[in-house]
């Protein structure tokens, strides 16, 4: 596996390939790498000839309360991650890689309103700005072919679609189904600031948003009363909810009448922890 | 001289260049071409093997009170000097092929603050960011090798070149001069809304600029006093000045001790048509 740091390091890498006609795909992550993680590399092989993966922290993306500095970084168990994962070329930019005139005076991005103001993004505020400013640099830098994210983070999938619609760059994005533990708690970087009783009242997230999708499949029409049943039951269960949202899965939207696919998202704390997740719903 | 409007028209052709290994380069423009971007088009032919013209005049640019409405378009004029000029594709998107999800609900760029709020930016507040917002759509749609710019917006281009850099397109950036008529007036699409009276006054900003940029070159400690000197000449010759502003030609902050090359740049109103020039000016 080749190693860059600058973008004169990628760009060299990248242009050999492209000689070659390889098609390169592009898996972004912010390192603690986990199954999830090895999940998008491998789906990425899938896809292209060449996988690329980065590791960046981006400051751009949390907020001022928020773990930017506790955020784990483990990059020696990460580079030994995906050698074995097969990844050709792992790209870790330090800050002035990615922004080189600092972060107070960067040409920055403003996701699609409709999108990144609600859920998530009505939260965490700026929260999906500082993504898709990130994200944008890395698929200019690197132009892949193809782009690999989670659904685990399906609003941000959303999100970074329609940058890729907006801006019109030529790839494709790539969705890969969120991967859980073996009580199905979607792995995330997060879950270890859990402890044991933490981590109990977290595995709950998903059999709550499992059997609330099973409702809704039966009986679209009763997801308001859906949502404000799972909300209390997670409260009851220990975890403090920022939201539990039915929508539709192509735009976020409040579900309709004849909607085709649904998705019920949710964050809620566990502890100092903050989770998301989220399960697809089909009515039937 | 092909020519397409949409995005699969336009990756159709783009995609056969890149596997002939062209070069490709673009020249962003709002239409109604002079001189001045048949210049850029020759400019481009020197740095590329093919040469894409994009017309679109971007509503995002313009302010609640500024001419977009009014901003000539003469497509069947531009088509004739494009296709003179050799240019190989001409790019002529309507406004759902650039913002296929509206302007209200659009993924939108900020240029970079320093550049991007004064001069220029003080006197039309979210200019460069619709400047960016549409360059780097065109960017991405195209992935030029080369893009081609005028000197006349010259912090336009310092603008541009900052996001290129910021987003990391790997393209070069190439400023072309400004292209003036018999009396200096720069070429400018707004020029015709002048009538003679108008445009008389309005050659007197080149003529004022280049006097400036001369005093500076010889005592560039004086710049203060150039600036107020040259605002006072224009008033009297019948121009209501924005500003007058002598400024460093890399960065636009104000000139120190030193300086190698610095820029002469303005801003003024005939009658009711805004005007915009800059001259260089290398203190000896």
């Amino acid at each position: 596996m080749r190693q860059s740091q600058t973008r004169e390091q990628l760009w060299a890498v990248i242009r050999n390939w492209r000689r070659a006609r390889f098609r390169i795909a592009l898996v972004p992550t912010m390192g603690n790498l986990h199954d999830g993680h090895l999940a998008l590399v491998a789906a990425a092989h899938e896809h292209a000839d060449r996988v690329v993966t980065s590791i960046y922290v981006n400051p751009t993306q949390f907020d001022d309360g928020e773990d930017f500095e506790r955020y784990p970084r483990t990059l020696e168990e990460d580079q030994g991650l995906l050698e074995a994962a097969g990844c050709d070329l792992l790209f870790i930019p330090d800050d002035q890689t990615v922004y080189p005139y600092g972060l107070g005076d960067a040409t920055r991005l403003t996701a699609a309103p409709s999108l990144a103001n609600i859920l998530e993004g009505a939260c965490r505020p700026g929260h999906f700005d500082g993504v898709v400013t990130v994200v944008a640099r890395l698929f200019s830098l690197v132009a892949p072919d193809v782009a690999v994210f989670g659904e685990k983070d399906y609003q941000q999938l959303l999100v970074i679609r329609r940058l890729v619609e907006d801006l019109g760059y030529p790839l494709q994005i790539v969705p890969v189904a969120t991967v859980r533990g073996v009580r199905g708690l979607a792995l995330s970087s997060r879950n270890r600031y859990l402890d044991d009783a933490q981590r109990a009242a977290a595995e709950q997230l998903n059999s709550v948003l499992s059997a609330a999708a099973g409702r809704v499949a039966v009986a679209p029409a009763d997801w308001p009363a859906v949502e404000q049943e799972a909300r209390e039951l997670l409260e009851q269960r220990g975890l403090r909810v920022d939201y539990v949202a039915v929508r539709r899965a192509a735009d976020l939207a409040a579900p309709e009448a004849g909607d085709r696919e649904l998705r019920v998202l949710a964050a809620a704390w566990s502890g100092s922890t903050r989770l998301i997740d989220n399960h697809v719903c089909k009515p039937v």
